[in-house]
């Protein structure tokens, strides 16, 4: 089936302002409460925010096999249950609708009151319940970093890096959507040359800048997804900020990996982006270092070229850029992780989401974390005030955007985290 | 609130064989299908379960606040965010229900046709969704072992073992309930002495003799469960059984933990034993080594006696067992790992479930998995028809059961898994 929604000539007769991240290309999917206090998944198209729930009980969605409350949820875990298909027929449906020749919805403005909306009237959610967050660690140039600061520069990265796309499983109940604020984690922390322990503050609280993918429902308990397979079950993709506490990790984290020192919150775009919109800004991936076992071995552009950035901005001042990165420096691209996460048969289903590890470039200025920023604390990183960062400190918030550029731009928004100081519970 | 249905002089109208795990002093909560293909939420009495979306239809449940389709669902987790107060009047009123005394159930044959089944009527599936599962290595006795077997016996424990209850993140959607058959996995392995890895299926598939608690809401993001709250969020336990694929995870596990090992299986005995049931059962945890932070000092009998054995059953063969152990060895109790789990803020929701970890006891007949009872395949563990086992084979059976025994008795029935060999795709 073709993807109609991606000719890059259609116009919409929504407005759509300069270099936006969701031109009429784009049509992400997400979940919002409206100004009626309800929710309903969503679409959006330059600032204007599309309720899908009163669209399809408009009728825009006929001939389309939809049940009928498939929109109105609080989650979209149903809808990318239906599979491929079923979003590509909905995407293209929405194209249509919006496409500038399109007048009938464009010129009812019955329907467009009930449909359309400002950002500022909805409050945009968790357009997904999380059923199994795994993050992956996939960026080599962040694996070496991290092994030459850590272990041994001279053997950076670990025997089982070029062989493995090596992953844990993450914590789900605490990811959240941008713009909800983050407390700074406390934990126990112990410094090199103390004997003992300590509980308190985490000193070394950084962001990872990550991107996500939202598979669906992909195989049963035992059965493997072939590599060549495996791009059938992703859904879209997400902005990540993996927050992490270095000081509670670097204590916590031998031999079962880390724990608390990431499970306090880890940050999503509210949009999903599905790999469709982004077919057109595919690319190679890295050319494996080692020979690959075969059911890791990919063929076809399997990568994408998205540009990242991550920005700090400090209590009532101005963003300054720390980091430019891109998703297609990964040296595991998504196919491989999907294949390697279920050869042993586990089952992932949908609304599961994937993290790709801190995607760090192989520039300094291109690190996807403030612990290579600054080199462990080494080289503080100089915002715009003058005020330099090791690490992220109370009152800031972290932004990360993302976007493909290649003739148009389809974009991913950002997320926005603000780090609040430690938790203090009310007196009772 | 007093927990009237622990009343040990309590008789029942069912019959109850002598033995059994489920006295009316038990009165656990599980997930069955019934001879209709209803799921619902009930309980068991003997060998006769109870179907609770029956028995609060026709009434029983009058004057406790309960939504009318609470019991009408396929998981427990609603009913476990109700909270303690709930719970306890629940199982108050069954065992009010199904005393000796109460005529009005047991003299009504309409009623008891709909509310009672056979187990040979019903099929049991997993209670909960499990939002997240959480997996710790709270046994020192286990982690000692496996410190001398794979590290140096003179240090055998890490550095932070003797100050955190160390978890990690593991798959809540390979969670499956006793009975359903598990597929030996496949994954890269690598030889010490070979310089690369290969594919192929585990040669050291192994169960783990685990505890788990499930927990109802607990906290919000960024608020932390004092240690003497803890017990207030913990609904109940069951056995589990943590397949593990050592090989896998050799080569797989440093430095972000064990994954594909793990996640292709973890198996539950599917009656939720309350924490309310166990209370007679309560005794000190073992004393801590080393000074504990403040925020994991728990005071009180905070750890319980409960017998657990393991079991492995070749095809059509004889079940011996190769374990005998108790969850009172653990050195972590679950205060001390719900609190630490949320000092950073962790959000604890209804239905997560934390495994204790491998429960190996002193003695090398007590160690809670093969690798330690043959010693890294050192020394073959007999079976009754005369074979040997290093790991488990194909077509094995492995059965954990447990049970506390004081005055009368309170069990766990059992979780019992297959291993069967590695799947075989369909051909096309």
């Amino acid at each position: 089936m073709s993807i109609s929604a991606n000719d890059p000539t259609r116009k919409t007769w929504l407005q759509v302002p300069e270099n936006s991240d969701f031109p009429i290309q784009n049509i992400p999917f997400g979940v919002f409460l409206t100004r009626d206090d309800i929710i309903t998944i969503g679409s959006r198209i330059g600032d204007t925010a599309i309720d899908l729930g009163a669209l399809h009980q408009l009728g825009y969605f006929e001939g389309i096999p939809l049940t009928d409350d498939i929109f109105l949820q609080d989650t979209l875990n149903d809808f990318i249950s239906d599979g491929k298909k079923t979003w590509r027929l909905v995407r293209n449906r929405i194209a249509e609708v919006f496409d500038a020749n399109n007048a009938k919805l464009r010129d009812n403005e019955e329907h467009r009151q009930v449909v359309l909306f400002g950002l500022d009237e909805i409050e945009m959610q968790l357009p997904v319940q999380v059923g199994d967050y795994t993050d992956f660690y996939s960026s080599k140039e962040h694996a070496t970093n991290v092994g030459t600061m850590f272990r041994d520069p001279e053997n950076a990265l670990l025997p089982n890096w070029l062989h493995i796309p090596v992953g844990y499983h993450g914590r789900s109940s605490s990811i959240i959507p941008s713009g909800i604020p983050v407390h700074r984690p406390q934990g126990q922390t112990k410094a090199k040359d103390a004997d003992e322990p300590v509980f308190g503050p985490s000193q070394r609280v950084d962001f990872e800048l990550e991107m996500a993918f939202i598979t669906t429902d992909a195989n049963h308990l035992g059965e493997p997804i072939p590599i060549d397979e495996a791009e059938d079950y992703i859904f879209g993709l997400v902005l990540f900020n993996d927050w992490s506490a270095r000081d509670i990790q670097t204590w916590e984290y031998v031999p079962l990996g880390p724990f608390l020192a990431k499970n306090f919150a880890s940050s999503i775009s509210p949009w999903i982006v599905t790999l469709d919109a982004l077919e057109p800004f595919r690319v190679e991936s890295p050319k494996p270092v080692k020979k690959l076992l075969p059911y890791l071995q990919s063929s076809g552009k399997k990568s994408f070229d998205i540009n990242l950035e991550v920005f700090v901005q400090p209590e009532n001042g101005e963003e300054t850029r720390v980091s430019k990165s891109n998703f297609r420096y990964m040296y595991w691209n998504m196919s491989q992780q999907l294949a390697h996460h279920t050869v042993n048969g586990c089952p992932v289903l949908s609304g599961d989401m994937m993290g790709s590890g801190t995607i760090s470039g192989p520039t300094p200025d291109s690190y996807g974390s403030m612990l290579e920023l600054s080199w462990k604390g080494e080289k503080p990183v100089k915002l715009k005030d003058g005020s330099e960062r090791k690490f992220i400190e109370d009152n800031d918030t972290v932004i990360m955007r993302g976007y493909c550029q290649n003739g148009y731009r389809i974009g991913f928004g950002e997320v926005s985290t603000k780090l609040l100081p430690v938790f203090e519970p009310k007196k009772k």
